[in-house]
């Protein structure tokens, strides 16, 4: 049991604080033979990196990251592969802003982990959070991306895992102008053009009222064989769901039809199956791929739901450690709506769930159709 | 790791099938010395226990639980108490109606996972949906009435886990009404007096038109000290999440404001703190008590939806393990509303991570204020 | 983590008391379609146990094992299979010889556990040793032939794991006259005929004398292929150590040369490669099978010592519970050599571990070579 | 589960080969508010660096290690903390010689993890052994030395975990004259300074020789209190055993009278209880301290023995990875006993296993007497 670990067989484990020297992630149970270079991880980290526009932290952070551990070079092809290994993966901390802390050092911040380690520990790391900062999820993004590998490396035809933001305060896509490749078109990871045309200035208002705003992130795998996951306690749901929920300022999971399906009947939630020439197939995918905790060879459908950042400029009542009432404001460097850069951090949990998945499929003597 | 266990430290490893002799659970790592007879867990399974209204499926189950190991005489009160050694809890299967299903044996019912383990595993008890079967949850409500002990033996004034069904289809209950005492007074653990009384005509529909509805189920853990949970991969709410998702039909998870905090902003959501005498205190509790994964001493509420139950009597279409297309209607006992009897499960659920990260906190060499 | 479970992927957890109503394990991980019955199990079980000969004791216990869940017919050959899902295996308690325990109640028992049981829980049933009576083993003999299944399920050659007893007090077998037939013809699981004729007269002496003695036990496991086991803390050796150490009364722990390596130089100690035909051999085996950690394609030898049971007529000093010095003597059914029931479950914790491995070897995305 | 990571509670993840850019661990599950600097490592550490002694391998390694996370300062003292959360631990790898591998390349060194690695992944860093290195135990004497901060703030006065190179070859301490003090005077770990005396002339000319021997190392854990440990599979001597196994080398392991006690009868055997005052004591401790996996209170006795390093200048066959049979030779610097340097280790395992179960014992809702 590691409170800071992940995964069975494919596991992480991370480590560091916001100011530290450093944070980083082993990686451990990855197969061996998987080309794997630094130039593979580095394009996720770079989604997740704050400072690549005005609607996410000014923080300026290169996340380069290192491998020091589990690559070889490959005899045959010369190329660079994992070995079976752990991989040691380590980004240096940069902009580890020399600032005055006293104000958070002293004072719980209302809606952080402020209070709740200092209850539970009593002592922590204040400086930008120490270990509850949101810093932490950039070793989720590095390990997805060994996960990502993983999973083309064991599933035969490969797995896509894309996320989405779909929801930002009240304002909802259209599912129908779905287009995922205008994720490359806003800043916003909105696979909906006209959504992320109305978002813009919506977020930057809140930005410039130092407000903060809460979101939806969907994520959707294809490409997974029915048969993935397991019963009762190792239900692939309830993995994703725990794994999301894991994610800084996540309040809400769900899978497919969701809490949508509280108000449905049985009729109108069914997914029916039908022959698709060889293939069965199904008439809708209320179960968002997942029926006992097993998928079923449909997308995989997981939304959740993320707070809006208490870091606002408007004065808030909280108490000092030594329990007197006080006032605080967050000044600083902060993301109005946490969801953008949650997209990254949703897609790489989800990959890292399903490639764990499909370690512990084989690990019961089971196999993948070729 | 196992599929079919569930834990760390208070870890409740299950098995059996719905239509074999038995099914039981063991659970380890029970401390020692805390009062158990069969009488302290039989109140919780009769609460799950189908047959009791015409709203649930009228599967005739005593659901007599025996304790085979892990008790003995107390030498000095003469009391039977836990020894630290696992506790074995077995239940008879008695009425495995002797019928026929070769209806289910070769068609896959779309909704179950009929489909998804036979994928898997290529073999699968078909009777009453063998090990996928609702049937198993009956061993985590035996498991949860043992973590209830636990609980109250290691946290100071103990805790109190309970649940309700706030939401059936459409219909939700006035939160203003909330009246714990109303559970007692109607069949759907609802605790909205007027609720309970127009739910009881509109799920009496569903039931007589063979039809099936979903649900939503509130769980409120009442005691639970500050400081309970642990960062990043052993978040509190990510285990509870986690954990509900476990459950049979559920499609979503929510920990206090939930989805309905992606909608607010920094402001609303706020939970500010401010000092009740001696103590700490919050205006408010978006977070569900819970913060950065520790819990802050507000009470911890949770939400999870479930599916209408697929088990309806409009025919569907689907295909046969043949890959023939064919209809299927499932005659029989069954749930209109699956919710209902997801409330003793839910709640049994979360007193189960209560008591395994009560432990998992005295593990880190951290003590309950007395 | 649990320690009442043993393996991670083919995982044992097992339950029960001496005297209580049964006891019995669940076998979680074990793959879909291996034909499993319980006339699969019950030799095995025949082997351990009690009452066979003079040499063992005469508690009566028939030992029969009922499989609750897990296996069901296969739709293909009619024959019960295993469904993938966990296998609940229960054997009866019988002889719980009513008796006074009033001795062993107040008295500590020096070399049992009875002290340190105490000291650590406060409560204990006592009777016959509770927990940690010997009677534990038998579900490690149950769950080991289910680990037989599972490894000529999934290498192909099979494998066998045998043990024998190599040693009883000062008394050696002659490893020139090893020959595994005769294990058949002496009640000692002894592979040199001559030594077991020796032993019988010595043995029998220790038993009327009511003493008892040590002894050596020996495992082999053979048609492992190359490959199996992990580097650093998931080595075989170190995994088939720590599974021997948990038999109750051992005390020591080798593989290959063992202790004996000690001794040597590197060139004595050397196992030479040489090619065989195709395939790559080895001039001498003081590896035992292991290097690194990982199978060698050779036989694996492990061997272990136990110490003699402290049961004897002797009386000894001993302390109350309330910590009067006092004497105590063991009357009653006892073995004289509990090494010789300890050969079948010495087997069995091996045969565990490589199923175990073999799954992890496979759940790492490698694969055995057909 | 994990195979590079150990312990529990106390739980231990490295990572690194021998001639990448550093080696590393990750420690956690460490409470919270214990001072720990570099400063309290450090000397650990420089106990198990190479080259101190013509009798280590002359590989320079500073073996400076740095603490990347999990420390802060501590408000009321000012002195450095844990803070509760993962310890990541770095040594840079500075001594790697440059030199022309082709020989280890494509040739197996008989006796090394070389061939076995190869069967298993098909991929290895043949530089220095890799990942198989002896050179992944600093790791674990760090890691060790902040077990011993851990059980020193936990138990109640204190544990101290001491090892010594008690057999070499046939050469033997005289167990009477044994001096913890005379540790410091030798260069082998050596309790008696006569057999000290004795040994410098033997292995130097094992040295000169070229050729290499095996030797047994005892540790003694003292102020271990009653109680720690669990039964059946948690056993503390299982736990102790498997530790002990995962060390490059090793071949045995024992506790107390180890394989000593096949040849006892009980009488002999027996730790008769009497009382010392107002405590519990035996009259001897064949049992190394361990009754039924839990700990008596006396001292915890375990030793285990390494093989001669296979590494030696006498010429062996062997095959390349072609199939082709060849001679190797192993040049360059080896130690010639590496029981010597094996003594930290074993040390720092023990260190572990019992602060993994300190914490252990904690959750399972148990405390230390004051």
């Amino acid at each position: 049991m590691s409170h800071n670990s992940f995964g069975h067989l494919f596991r992480v484990t991370t480590w560091g604080e916001s100011h530290g020297p450093a944070i980083g992630c082993v990686v451990d149970g990855c197969p061996p033979g998987i080309p794997l270079t630094e130039a593979d991880i580095q394009p996720w980290l770079d989604k997740r990196r704050p400072g690549q526009s005005k609607f996410t932290t000014q923080r300026q952070e290169a996340d380069q990251v290192r491998i020091l551990s589990g690559v070889f070079e490959d005899e045959e092809t010369g190329g660079q592969v994992t070995t079976g290994t752990p991989i040691a993966l380590q980004i240096e901390n940069i902009d580890q802003r020399s600032k005055d802390y006293s104000d958070i050092k002293d004072k719980f911040r209302p809606g952080h982990a402020d209070y709740t380690y200092w209850q539970k520990y009593g002592v922590r790391d204040y400086r930008g959070g120490g270990r509850s900062s949101a810093r932490e999820t950039a070793c989720r993004v590095a390990a997805g991306a060994v996960a990502r590998k993983v999973l083309n490396h064991l599933i035969p035809g490969g797995v896509a895992v894309r996320g989405a933001l779909v929801q930002v305060g009240n304002e909802h896509i259209d599912r129908a102008k779905w287009n995922w490749a205008e994720l490359e078109n806003n800043p916003f990871f909105c696979p909906d053009a006209d959504a992320a045309k109305a978002w813009e200035p919506y977020i930057d208002g809140i930005r410039k009222a130092g407000s903060s705003i809460g979101a939806v992130i969907e994520v959707i795998a294809e490409g997974v064989p029915a048969g993935l996951g397991a019963p009762i306690y190792g239900k692939l749901d309830s993995d994703i769901a725990g794994a999301l929920m894991t994610i800084n300022a996540a309040k809400g999971v769900e899978i497919g039809a969701g809490f949508g399906a509280a108000a449905l009947t049985g009729e109108d939630n069914a997914d029916e199956m039908i022959r698709a020439g060889n293939k069965i197939n199904f008439t809708a995918n209320h179960a968002g791929g997942i029926l006992g905790g097993i998928s079923s060879g449909q997308p995989i459908v997981a939304r959740f739901a993320v707070k809006p950042t208490s870091s606002i400029l408007t004065p808030r009542k909280t108490v000092t450690k030594d329990g007197a009432e006080t006032d605080i404001t967050t000044k600083g460097r902060h993301d109005p709506c946490v969801g953008i850069r949650a997209v990254p951090i949703g897609e790489a949990m989800v990959a890292c769930v399903l490639a764990d998945h499909a370690l512990r499929h084989l690990g019961q003597g089971l196999k993948f159709d070729q």
